[in-house]
C-alpha cells in the first residue's frame, strides 16, 4: 500500500468505518456535530473534521482502532481536548479521530517515588484534584485544562516551566500504539536511564504522527511548604524584560515569572473585574519554606526596583493567588473579549533569554507600525511569549496583515537563534517554518524517522512534517 | 551495499583506509599501539581495536571521515576519553575509530543565557576550570574527567544529578554528522521549543550508533553562594537507603546524596588515606544561600537521626570539601587496590527510590551467598547505585560467579521496575537485558530508527540494538 498522501480509497474507508462501528456501537459516532467537535476550531486555521470518532476505554482498544485503520490506510488522529492551537487535531485526509475523552483514570499514585501512572484523558486539574490530599502535584500548566495525553504530544509547558521543566522533563514513561497496532512501552519507573534510544522522548512532542500515546508515568513535587505570589508593574516591557532576565542570571528559583502587557493588562481587567494599573506588568509566583519565599521576593523586589519596576505588591491570601492566576489564565478568553466578533489567533514563540527584551520590544513596535491588535502575555523566564492578535475574519485586507504579522514574529525568533514554537507545536500551521529553524539535514533525519515508523503515513498525517 | 554484519571487505576497507591516511597525514595512525588505546580496556568486555584512528579538528574533517567510511561501508566507532565500561568503544567489526582529542575548543560561553557551546573532546574538568571566573559551572559529573560527547552520547549523569538532571536535561542542542556524512543541527539555544522530533534527545544516549556528535550546546549553572558537605555513618545500608528515601520524599532539596557502603569505605580508607569509621555512609552536598545550606543540613540531620545514623559531620572547609569529594570519585581505583591484580567490574543499575533499600539489601545478601568481593557505591538519591566486583581473571570459575552474580542484579532491578543501566550505557556487555526491559514492540522500534538512519549499520555496530 503506498504511503497516504491524499484522503484514503472510498471503498478501504467504508470498510474500516463499518468494522469500528460494529465493534464500538455507542461508542463510535460519525454524526456531523460530533465530527465537527473533534476538528481544530480555536483559531483561524480551518476546520477538517474527521470521517468519524470513537472512544475507546482501554490501551487494547486503541490497538485494535490503529490495527483496523492500518489495514485499509485510514488516518488516525489522536483527540485529547481539542485546545491545540495549530490544527494539530485536523484530519486534512480524513481518517478517524481517537477520542481519549473516556480514559480518565488516574492508575497509580507512587507517592513514595513522586509519580503517577494516567491515562491520557486525564486533565492537569482533575489529576491535581485527585493528588492534592496526598501533599503532591503535577505542575506543567498550560492554561487550558488540556489532557495529559495531549500535553505530551505537544511537549506543553506553561507558567511553571521555569522551575520545573516542560512536558519533556517530567514524563518518565508512556505506554504507546505504534502505527502497526503494535503496543509499545517506553522509559519506566526509574529516574533515570541509559538503556538505550529515548523513545519517550521521541513520543513527546511528536503530536500523535508517530503513535498514540495510551498510558502516561509522570513525576510528581511535593506541594511546597510555602507559596508566595505578587504583580509588580514596570514602565516599559523592556525593563520587565529585564528583570526577568537578571532574575534568572541570578539564579533566584522563582516558579513562575509571566508578563503582561500593557494592553493584555487592560483586556484582563475588564474580563476579569482586576484594577491593575494599565502599564507592563510582571505576574510572580516562588515556592519554598517560609524564610526561603521570603528570601526569595525581597531579593526580586530589589532587582524590581533597580530597573524601574515597583512596588511589588504581594497577595498573601490564598484567595487573591487563585483570583490572580485565574485572570491570568483566562487571558486567552480576555483577549478575545477586548473585540467582540473577532478571531484571536495565539501563537507562540521562544528565544534565548538574552534577546527577549530585544525580542518582545520590535514585536511591540512591529504591532504599533501594522495596526494590529494584539496584546502580548509570556513564559518570560523561559525567554517564551505569546502574542495574541484579534482579526476580523470577514476583512481579507486584516487577515493578510495579520498573516504576515505572524510570519515576521517568527522568522524574528529564528534569526535571535530561538524557535518557531516554544510550546504549542507545530500542527499545520508552523510546518512552513521547520526547515528556517532546523535546517534540511535535520528535517529529513525527522522525516526519516516518520517513515520508518509510519511507513503508510496514516499517523496524524499532515502535521510536523510530510514524509 | 547491504548492512554491515560482519568486518568490511579488505579492498573496501584498504580503500578508505588509505584515503583517510592521504588526507590526515599525521593525524591518521594504524600503528598498534595507538589502535590499542583505542579499544575498551577497563573492564573485562574483551578489547576489539580498530583499523586505524583518525583525529579530525572540525565538524566537516568527520563530516570528510564518515563520508568516506560510508561509501565503503567501513565501521566508525566516535572516541571521547575511552572511559565507559560496557564496550561502547570497541571495534567488533574493525573500522575507523574518530578520537576527538583534538575538538577540545570551548567555543563560545554565553554567561547571560547560562549556556556554553563545546566540541565534543572538552572534559567536563576542563570546561569547569573555564567557566569558574565567571562564576558559572555545568554540573553533571559522572566521577571520571569523561569528554562531553562522550557524556552526551551514554546519557551520562553521576554525583549531581539528583538536583541538576542527567545530560539528558542539560543539552540544549547538538551538532551531529549522520551516518551519510550529512552534518546536522539539532534543538538551540532556545529554554525549550516544541518545533518538531526531539532529534537531540534521540542522539543523546545513542552511544553514537545514530550519528557523531560533534558540537554540543550545554546549560550552565550559576555556582552557588554557599556550599555545606558532609559524611553520615549508618548502622545498615537499609538505614542509609531508607534515609535518602526520606531526604527525596521531603523534597529537600539535597545536590549529592551518595552511598558508599562499608567495603568501599574501607577500599577508600585506604586508598585516600581517610579514617571513616567502617560502616555505610552517606557522603552528602547541599547547594544554595548561606541561611538555605544551614536549614536544609539541619533538616537532614533530623532525618538520618530518627533513622539510627549520625552524628552528621560537616566539611566546613573548602580543601575538606574536596578531598571528601576526590575521595568518592577515585572509588573505582579504591576498589581495584583492595585486591591487587583484579580486574573490577563496575556496573550500574537503578530502580524506583521506594525499592532501593531491597534492592541494595538483596544484593548485599547475594555478595555474601555468592563470596563475590564487591564495594557497593552509589547515587542513590535517584535509586541508582553501582557494584565494583573485583575478579581474578585467570580463575574461570570466579569469572563464572561474578558474570551470574552481575546477570542477577540486572534481573534484580529489572524485576522491580528498573533499567539495566541508569548511567553506564548499554554498549556491548548489556545488549542482551533490553528486552527484558523495554518489551519487544520498543526493541524493534529502536531497530526500524536505526536502521532509518544508518541503513548500512556502519555507526558503531554491536552497540545497543542489531538493527
Amino acid at each position: 500500500m503506498p504511503a497516504l498522501a491524499a484522503r484514503p480509497e472510498a471503498d478501504a474507508l467504508g470498510a474500516a468505518l463499518e468494522r469500528l462501528a460494529a465493534r464500538f456501537g455507542p461508542r463510535f459516532s460519525a454524526s456531523q456535530a460530533v465530527r465537527e467537535q473533534h476538528a481544530s476550531t480555536l483559531t483561524w486555521v480551518e476546520p477538517q473534521p474527521p470521517d468519524a470518532v470513537v472512544f475507546p476505554e482501554t490501551t487494547e482498544e486503541i490497538a485494535e482502532i490503529v490495527s483496523v485503520c492500518s489495514g485499509n490506510g485510514v488516518p488516525v488522529v489522536p483527540f485529547g481536548t481539542g485546545t491545540s492551537f495549530e490544527g494539530h487535531v485536523n484530519a486534512p485526509y480524513g481518517g478517524v479521530s481517537i477520542s481519549t475523552a473516556r480514559m480518565d483514570a488516574v492508575v497509580a499514585v507512587h507517592a513514595e517515588d513522586l509519580d503517577v501512572v494516567v491515562q491520557p484523558g486525564v486533565t492537569r486539574k482533575r489529576l491535581n484534584e485527585n493528588l492534592r490530599d496526598q501533599g503532591l502535584f503535577f505542575p506543567i500548566d498550560p492554561g487550558a485544562d488540556a489532557s495529559l495525553g495531549g500535553m505530551a504530544s505537544t511537549r506543553a509547558s506553561g507558567t511553571n516551566a521555569v522551575r520545573y521543566g516542560t512536558m519533556k522533563d517530567n514524563v518518565l514513561g508512556l505506554t504507546a500504539v505504534l502505527p502497526s497496532g503494535e503496543i509499545i512501552r517506553t522509559g519506566g519507573r526509574a529516574r533515570k536511564s541509559s538503556a538505550g534510544y529515548d523513545l519517550t522522548r521521541l513520543l513527546v512532542g511528536a503530536e500523535g504522527t508517530l503513535g498514540v500515546i495510551t498510558e502516561l508515568t509522570l513525576r510528581l513535587q511535593g506541594i511546597p511548604e510555602a507559596i508566595a505570589a505578587g504583580v509588580c508593574p514596570f514602565p516599559t516591557v523592556e525593563a520587565a524584560c529585564d528583570a526577568t532576565i537578571a532574575t534568572i542570571q541570578s539564579g533566584l528559583p522563582v516558579a513562575r515569572i509571566e508578563l503582561l502587557d500593557e494592553v493584555q493588562i487592560r483586556a484582563v481587567n475588564l474580563y476579569s473585574q482586576l484594577a491593575l494599573p494599565e502599564v507592563p506588568t510582571l505576574f510572580l509566583e516562588f515556592h519554598g519554606t517560609e524564610e526561603g519565599v521570603k528570601e526569595q521576593s525581597a531579593r526580586f523586589g530589589e532587582i524590581a526596583g533597580e530597573l524601574g519596576g515597583g512596588p511589588f505588591d504581594w497577595a498573601t491570601r490564598a484567595e487573591d493567588r487563585t483570583r490572580l492566576w485565574a485572570a491570568r489564565h483566562d487571558a486567552f478568553w480576555a483577549a478575545l473579549a477586548l473585540r467582540p466578533g473577532a478571531r484571536c489567533v495565539p501563537t507562540d514563540v521562544c528565544v534565548p533569554i538574552s534577546r527577549l527584551a530585544e525580542c518582545v520590544a520590535e514585536t511591540k513596535r512591529d504591532i504599533a507600525r501594522s495596526g494590529v491588535v494584539s496584546p502580548i502575555v509570556g513564559h518570560v523566564g523561559d525567554g517564551n511569549f505569546h502574542c495574541q492578535p484579534l482579526f476580523d475574519m470577514s476583512d481579507p485586507a486584516e487577515v493578510a496583515t495579520g498573516q504576515a504579522f505572524l510570519g515576521r514574529l517568527v522568522e524574528r525568533a529564528i534569526a535571535m537563534g530561538g524557535t518557531c514554537t516554544g510550546e504549542h507545536g507545530v500542527g499545520q500551521a508552523k510546518m512552513k517554518y521547520l526547515e528556517a529553524e532546523h535546517g534540511r539535514g535535520a528535517l529529513d533525519a525527522m522525516r526519516a524517522i516518520k517513515r520508518a515508523l509510519d511507513p503508510l503515513n496514516i499517523m496524524n498525517p499532515g502535521k510536523i512534517v510530510t514524509p
